[in-house]
């Protein structure tokens, strides 16, 4: 037995990692997903709270390629995978 | 009475512009538009055609401020309008 070191984002604090910088981006994905997840219920007010999570952590998971279509390459969305990722 | 040149979008057919940029802008803004309807729907697909569209529409016209979001700075997203923009 031994103790041992664990990181965790405090937006999530179920998903343990055993590497800090996995769990920084960890953080700063579900940062950027909430923010997204705001927007778009301003965006949209029709959307339900589930579905603007959801599509805030896609986008969020996906986020270069979304820059890239948002900065001049729309096509680069054609790139994305379906919605059942891990 | 005189013949004056008009330009529009193939994209939308009824919005004519005297400025052939402003009709460029108009069509880049519903190519990123379109392409980011397509991805919500496969992100999330409870979401109607209208909503797809909606939230298209919305952070296409707001492209600059996601691209800034997307990159780097999530709070970048606080400094979006309402949805009620002409």
């Amino acid at each position: 037995m031994a103790v041992e070191v664990v990181y965790r984002s405090s937006r999530d604090l179920e998903r343990l990692f055993m590497d800090k910088a996995e769990a920084d981006r960890h953080d700063r994905m579900l940062e950027l997903a909430e923010a997204l997840a705001t927007a778009l219920h301003r965006a949209s007010p029709t959307l339900t709270d589930q579905q603007c999570e959801d599509i805030g952590i896609y986008m969020a998971k996906n986020r270069e390629v979304f820059a890239k279509a948002f900065k001049n390459n729309p096509e680069a969305l054609a790139e994305l995978p379906d919605e059942a990722q891990p």
